[in-house]
């Protein structure tokens, strides 16, 4: 089964909007916490995290030009903190319940059933249910003139997680998280594990 | 148990390395095929795979500053075409294999056992194991200052698939598919069904 750009852009659009998103399979799902200049936190389901760098410890993530995630970009830019958190099994419900249209001024936290959480002084809201915490400051704001979409990449300042999670080696093992994947926008999954390959080598 | 911006910049080179890979959860895991002005076809394997808009249709991915990535993305540059493939069970072990640093120059096609397929016109080479195999035209380059790496932004020009994997929505099914998963750089995964859900309202 073949498709072309002609044939992408002839697609009727949620099709398309379904077909681009989950096309490229897995994806690093995160509830998004930020809070307003007035105390109101907001609380946002994101799929596009993606690693640019360790050292220092960096992360990327898209918004989009419409909708909540303009709330949450605001907040970002104004507080200049925001806390990424992952999903497990029982509630990942609740989390893509976040993802609904919630009003401007109306934190998502409470009404899809989540408790926030704060580390004195940093002001962002963490989601305490999450076994991994990230707090971040954003570091740089790229536009992306092709679709008006906006990357925030930012630095991780702190991470809280339950103990027992983190290996000796530095890995964070998220069977033990229990952290949630997500294809597309609302296909949720448990993994199995293939295997742990070690460093390949040229031979 | 916590770590902070001190504790982060305080690790163990090798070990902070694979805590902030592994740290943000499952990733969308390729295969990048390209090719140069030779002839010579280049693959490398990639997990910064990210959607940027379905219309047009746009994925994201991150070239760091050193190694294998710098062919695949000069190979890019030059030829303005690039594939992502996606990884299936039976050669996860092959597809990790491609991210050794191969010499520039020689191809890790046949090395690490994968075959190539081409769809004249366009040049860059497809895996031809994977069930998934996407075509891209590069359409932004940005740099991140921050730290030496940068952002291709690639529009989809071909999607090929086995019959099956697409539903009548639209929606790619990594189950059948056989897509695999990655956490950190070398932990491998398959997925299990926690459920997918309908458009979420406010109410």
């Amino acid at each position: 089964m073949n498709f072309n750009q002609t044939h992408i852009a002839a697609m009727e659009k949620r099709y398309r909007t379904t077909f681009i998103n989950s096309l490229p399979g897995y994806k690093s799902l995160h509830m998004l916490g930020t809070i307003n200049e007035k105390g109101i936190s907001n609380l946002g389901l994101f799929n596009s995290i993606f690693h640019v760098g360790a050292n220092p410890a960096l992360l990327g993530m898209v918004f989009r030009p419409e909708g909540n995630d303009q709330d949450s970009l605001a907040n970002i830019i104004v507080n200049k903190e925001y806390t990424l958190n992952n999903v497990l099994p029982h509630y990942f419900k609740q989390a893509h319940q976040s993802s609904a249209r919630f009003p401007s001024g109306i934190s998502e936290f409470e009404p899809c059933g989540f408790h926030e959480f704060y580390l004195d002084p940093f002001k962002a809201p963490f989601v305490a249910q999450a076994s991994i915490k990230i707090g971040l400051q954003p570091r740089e704001l790229i536009d992306i003139s092709l679709n008006n979409t906006k990357i925030v990449i930012g630095e991780i300042v702190h991470v809280l997680m339950e103990d027992g999670i983190v290996g000796n080696d530095g890995y964070v093992d998220h069977l033990k998280a229990g952290t949630v994947t997500v294809a597309g926008l609302d296909s949720y999954f448990t993994t199995e594990p293939l295997g742990r390959l070690p460093y390949a080598k040229f031979v």
